[in-house]
């Protein structure tokens, strides 16, 4: 057994466990509102044992899902992708796993009924940001291990911590009960899909298939596998996220009808009207001047501000979480207005906001080149907070745009959703705080995920479902080069690929016995 | 002989060559100011068949050269270009020809002495602007002949007007005479750089050298060989260029000591600066709201206004030009606040600009990318009227910058150089018109081209030489995909090789005999 079994060594902290270990025998971990389904010590052993033996394994399935990736903004191994997605789910034990066909690109559903009474649902992602190898210290694609110092050794590669890794790490859990031959005591359902990274155009009309929803509608609550301990392996739990909305700004000759409809010598500039200066004065209209405050006609109006359940638990988040460590895993001196911790973290959960992703014109090359570009590109993601909604804000820059005479600029919608939010009373909800109280984890209640997935497909009608995030382990670096996920830790606070499985184990029995 | 001999075809239209031609014999096509050294019949035709006999090499010259591209800013193929360079002079007759070394890239300098009583001084650059071959229809590099309707043939590729086919056309010129057993008429001396595109960083140390610059003090000026008749032939004479400094805006976390040091997920957008957001407002202040007039502090402190005779000129132009083919070549429908074409070439003439060649901050691929990026970059080139400075410009856009507090943004100068000016009643601009009316071509006198060459450090002191353009022959595209150049001409009013080739040795003759 590993020197760093969370689920042996910290729950020792645990009285409960404590009282029941110096027993020397009995169920082991059963929480003050388990009764339904205990995991007795033996049970447990003989899981945690197939887990340790699956070690390679399931680093070896992390990898292997890394050097494929799919990339669904390039039209890159999509249908690869989710054949492999859904031959992942069937090695996994899934009864049932189907490619489903969308008017963009397939996603893929798969079921387990394992008889129980309950059934939980199961969000996953099979495609991942693009990469620029040249700006990795190792290849994206291969999977290198590399020590990180603090928490000890790690896969890089893309998709690492967003979403492979720790879908791996369920998938994972799911083999270690497949090989000691324990059923999971739950039903379930998972719904996964290839066009996150591009704002989840047609997801809907996977979730919207009436055999998929029909078997959603019967699930506790959805959830979706993450890896996001810090150094003291606290975890937040989110009672929602953000919505967003992706999109270019684009300025051209050709739909202005004043500048060139090609790139021309840049000496024309003085009598010949110029889109990249054109799409400038467009984009400082969007924000104040310090570029941090939406400043779109009516952006606010829809904005809930913050209630004083959600300041209280932002305020023990603050408290609890260390301000330093997260400055320097992000390389940032300041928050914005030189904040407190506690108000930045206020500002990230309740603050719509307006990014530029990226800026393209003309000429971007190394040194320079002496031309007017006859179009200029910016790449925003909106952010969105309740009770904002996508079609809203889509409407909203469009009539700001329109108002000051910018009918011209395009719009390009990538994608986007709706914010979500889930209740601290869900039973999902309430079996994820359990399971990381197991754990010996802290577990910090988030009124919301400033980051965005497709939850408000969940929560919203015709499903109306609680959706969250859980589990157990480390990475960063989602979107950005470097990825990693933490595989063997050395840091006794987080988990290694073992408890990281071990965890989701537990969980669904959480979900199982909750009353 | 070619049907398309401009010389002796189109100068039937003047009368003084009608009358020598119906004699039958006698000298052909001296100019009324010209007397010393005439360009007698014979010689005229032996140097013409020698540069018709010499058509394909002229062409194929082209070719090769445009094989070896010399990019500054890529530091590709530099020395290389530079001993191409130097062979290309020696084997069309410079007797001296030589690297000169610089602090960045070499130059070339060479001589040839016909032992004449006048000088005239070459410039050349052997350097081309980067290129993207995905963006080309041939590949760029390849020199493909196709057909340009209203043209003729013509070659494509990176450099082809932008200077490799105008250069070569002086070459051919040369190669001509050399065959013809004729001396040019005037001694002639080779100044040429590979960091024209650049910005010119280190032309000055090359004109510098005390045995250059005594050579090139002996002369009657400079020039710089062109290739840009319009459909109906016309030219311009231009008498000064404008200046330019060409820089990088560039603002990062790490030099504000806000935002991210390096590209975060952008949901922490609500709670991190942007520098990208900060390059877009300080951007913003650099121009008036429709992005056409340059809104630096103090900005036109030192703008020379144009002079009545100024005005006259491009009054002439406007009236002798064609605007709606202009604008077809540029694919633009309406000139800076809808002028007339008359009131833009006024502005092109006598306005500074601040152009953005190029933007280019976080992802800048297919789709989005969910980053806050920690770096934007507008590549910038602002153009300067007589009588601003480039040094003067430089300070007055840092202390812009300044005084609206964005001392972080950082600015990377990649080169520039003075505006220039040289008079209407020097040797060299009166040699240029007489050549140009002798070839029956309408050469509009131009104040100013609002394009930029190191012409500045001719014109000023220590040097103080006329500085000119003068050629015949059509290409575009310079610095875009296409960049073409005509070698066989089916347009009656535009020159093919061979006619752009004598056009160069009639002018040595003007230089040589103008009074």
């Amino acid at each position: 057994m590993s020197k760093r079994d969370l689920f042996s060594n910290l729950l020792l902290q645990r009285d409960v466990v404590k009282a029941v270990l110096l027993a020397g025998f009995g169920t082991l971990l059963i929480g003050s509102s388990s009764v339904a389904f205990a995991l007795d010590n033996d049970e447990y052993s003989v899981i945690r044992k197939a887990a340790e033996a699956g070690r390679d394994a399931s680093i070896k399935r992390i990898q292997d899902w890394i050097a494929l990736p799919s990339i669904a903004a390039e039209d890159l191994n999509m249908m690869k992708g989710a054949k492999y997605m859904m031959a992942l789910a069937r090695d996994a034990g899934f009864d049932q796993a189907e490619i489903v066909p969308t008017d963009g690109h397939p996603g893929v559903w798969a079921t387990m009924d394992n008889g129980a009474e309950r059934t939980l649902a199961i969000y996953f992602m099979y495609d991942v940001k693009q990469y620029d190898p040249a700006e990795w210290s190792s290849p994206p694609l291969e999977g290198h291990i590399v020590d990180k110092p603090g928490f000890g050794k790690a896969i890089v590669g893309r998709g690492a911590v967003n979403q492979k890794g720790p879908q791996a790490m369920l998938l994972g859990g799911l083999h270690a009960m497949r090989a000691a031959g324990v059923k999971p005591p739950v039903n379930l359902v998972l719904v996964a899909e290839g066009e996150e990274e591009i704002g989840s155009p047609h997801f809907q009309q996977i979730v919207s298939r009436p055999d998929i929803m029909a078997k959603l509608k019967q699930s506790e609550g959805i959830f979706i596998p993450i890896g996001w301990q810090d150094k003291k392996g606290n975890v937040g739990v989110n009672l929602g996220a953000k919505g967003i909305v992706e999109l270019e700004l684009i300025a051209s000759g050709e739909n202005w009808g004043r500048g060139p409809q090609k790139d021309i010598h840049s000496s024309l500039k003085a009598m010949v009207d110029s889109p990249a200066w054109r799409l400038v004065q467009a984009l400082q209209t969007l924000v104040t001047p310090d570029g941090n405050t939406p400043a779109i006609d009516g952006w606010f109006e829809n904005v809930r501000p913050l209630t004083e359940r959600e300041k209280e638990l932002i305020a023990q988040a603050a408290a609890s979480s260390d301000e330093a460590e997260r400055k320097q895993l992000l390389e940032v001196k300041h928050w914005i207005d030189d904040l407190p911790f506690k108000d930045a973290l206020e500002r990230l959960a309740s603050q719509p906001t307006v990014n530029i992703e990226g800026l393209v014109a003309g000429y971007t090359g190394p040194g320079g080149k002496t031309i007017l570009p006859s179009r200029a590109v910016a790449k925003l993601d909106l952010r969105l907070v309740p009770n904002q909604t996508r079609v809203e804000a889509e409407k909203k820059l469009r009539a700001h745009l329109d108002k000051r005479g910018f009918q011209d600029v395009e719009m390009k919608i990538g994608g986007g959703y709706d914010p979500t939010e889930t209740g601290e009373d869900s039973r999902i909800i309430r079996a994820e705080i359990e399971a990381y109280n197991r754990a010996g984890v802290n577990a910090t209640l988030n009124p919301r995920l400033a980051g965005s997935w497709p939850g408000a497909m969940f929560t919203a009608p015709p499903l109306s479902l609680p959706a969250g995030q859980f589990g157990l382990g480390h990475g960063s670096g989602a979107h950005a080069p470097d990825e990693y996920f933490v595989v063997e830790s050395t840091n006794p606070n987080v988990a290694g690929v073992v408890d990281a499985a071990m965890a989701y184990v537990d969980f669904f029995y959480r979900v199982a016995s909750i009353r």
